[in-house]
């Protein structure tokens, strides 16, 4: 790809994740506007910058930054790391900053995130969802450590394709952009299935690092949070399967091996109840457990889990 | 009874139960006599006070206290209202103040208590077990507060009885020192079925009290952890049918409307959280758990609850 061809990209939502990423592609030359709200201020007059563990310290000033999508310019991919339960009113913003035809992106964990936005959204974009497998986090305003890992995983949600083979090309562009901008990035056939796969490390590290208020290697420490974990994540191995889903053999056994090699990491959730914010509760467990369940499956750890969390998300607010 | 042949009562621990009962039956006549330690020297000056909801305020001073099992005279009923994670510890203290043919009272929640204190009881002792459906909890030394319900369901767990009928005379008699005492007893023909009927309360309250920082008000007054609740209440049930007990019909329901009118209760677990103590997860979680899952039931959201509760309790101590 040469610089001057290289699509324009619009990051909605600049936080931990859309910092990461936008950082990662601004670097390698890609065209990127950020859209920011409270942090606005202090990107615009000092960058973004990333402590990475992986890359180094990395930085970007000046930052195209932007408070209103009315703005911002038309943008051939749209890539939203904003929270799922954000999307709606993001919908606008998204619309405005859309150039003909363009690709929606919702770098966003749980399932079924893209059905609230896509009605929202005119036809004519394309709609696909990437699943981030990264420990990442936000320092102070435009400061953001990059701790470990950083991996895309994308498929295709709605949108003009008409088969599967064009849905492929748009999937496969995405993870291009992604790759060029030194991301490990894996085109999915099937986003239902990437979601799945994500919720495998989501539903238990995000929802009891809130309930136990621990971090990663506290709950790897202890043999009952370890059992517990391991009951959860074979949970939401069963309801994807139920949905139709087959993963690697032990692909849970994976994910947990990975999660002791890795440093000590408190998942966004943590972030989010322990700064009074809503907390992705339908997302990451509302939505599978409903999907689950019409597929004639019970969870019910999981369905443990959520409802304790969500007695707490509604006291903590 | 005439008050010169009323049996002699050791209560052995006066926390909140063994110091609401222990003054209740000394009010009644029964000459009793309480074995304290960190609370003795408060006690032997100021007595013991209860402030009762039901009963209205109740005293006993002075209070026949004793640091020691060694000077206290051998009694015809050993009540115990210490924690069941000091079973094993108290046991000598038993042995020295039982009477021949003495009868052990172990007035605690739980699966299994009496396991572990058995063995080292000689066998000429009578142990039974007592289910206290009661909202007390201690106040500051010797003060306790009252604020709802009272009765106790007591039944046999083993010692000198050859049949059933034996045993239920035991019992019988039990129930009728607390009756005498104005407690509401009853007498249970299976102590097993008494035990697994009160985790009922137990499994949802005690745990969850801990887990989300709560007293029953705030956990009755969220859909969340009302079906949590249930649910809880619903798996404890299947588990003591798997054991083979059978309760009223809708038995869990009668217990959960009743929570619904009982003042706000933290309960003994919350307590013991707070305080740094030991939590009392094995009688509560872990054997129950074990005994479903010998009689092939899984039950997923106390195990759940177990895992989660236990890795607080590790951390808190």
């Amino acid at each position: 790809m040469q610089a001057g061809v290289k699509p324009r990209i619009g990051m909605m939502g600049t936080g931990a994740i859309g910092g990461f990423y936008g950082v990662m592609l601004a670097r390698a030359g890609f065209d990127v506007h950020f859209l920011l709200r409270s942090e606005f201020g202090a990107v615009a007059e000092h960058g973004l910058r990333i402590d990475s563990a992986v890359h180094g310290p990395l930085s970007l000033d000046p930052v195209q930054a932007y408070r209103s999508a009315a703005d911002m310019p038309r943008c051939d991919w749209l890539l939203v790391g904003a929270k799922t339960t954000s999307n709606a009113d993001l919908a606008p913003a998204i619309v405005q900053a859309a150039a003909d035809g363009a690709k929606v992106v919702l770098l966003q964990n749980g399932l079924d995130v893209e059905e609230a936005l896509r009605p929202l959204l005119p036809e004519s974009l394309h709609l696909l969802g990437g699943l981030c497998l990264i420990c990442v986090h936000r320092v102070g305003p435009g400061v953001i450590a990059h701790q470990a890992l950083g991996s895309v995983n994308i498929g295709y949600h709605s949108g003009p394709c008409h088969d599967q083979a064009e849905r492929m090309t748009v999937v496969e562009a995405a993870a291009a952009l992604f790759r060029a901008a030194d991301v490990e990035a894996q085109a999915m056939p099937d986003l239902q299935q990437a979601r799945w796969q994500k919720l495998v490390w989501n539903v238990p590290y995000n929802g009891l690092s809130v309930l136990l208020g621990a971090s990663t290697t506290p709950l790897m420490a202890d043999d009952h949070s370890r059992g517990l974990i391991q009951a959860l994540m074979a949970e939401v191995v069963r309801g994807a399967q139920a949905c139709g889903h087959q993963f690697a053999p032990d692909y849970a056994g994976y994910l947990f091996a990975m999660t002791e090699k890795m440093p000590d990491y408190w998942p966004s959730m943590y972030h989010d109840y322990s700064h009074k914010r809503v907390l992705e509760l339908d997302a990451i467990y509302g939505r599978p457990l409903a999907s689950a369940k019409a597929a004639g499956c019970e969870l019910p750890k999981i369905e443990a889990l959520y409802q304790a969390l969500a007695f707490m998300d509604r006291r903590n607010r």
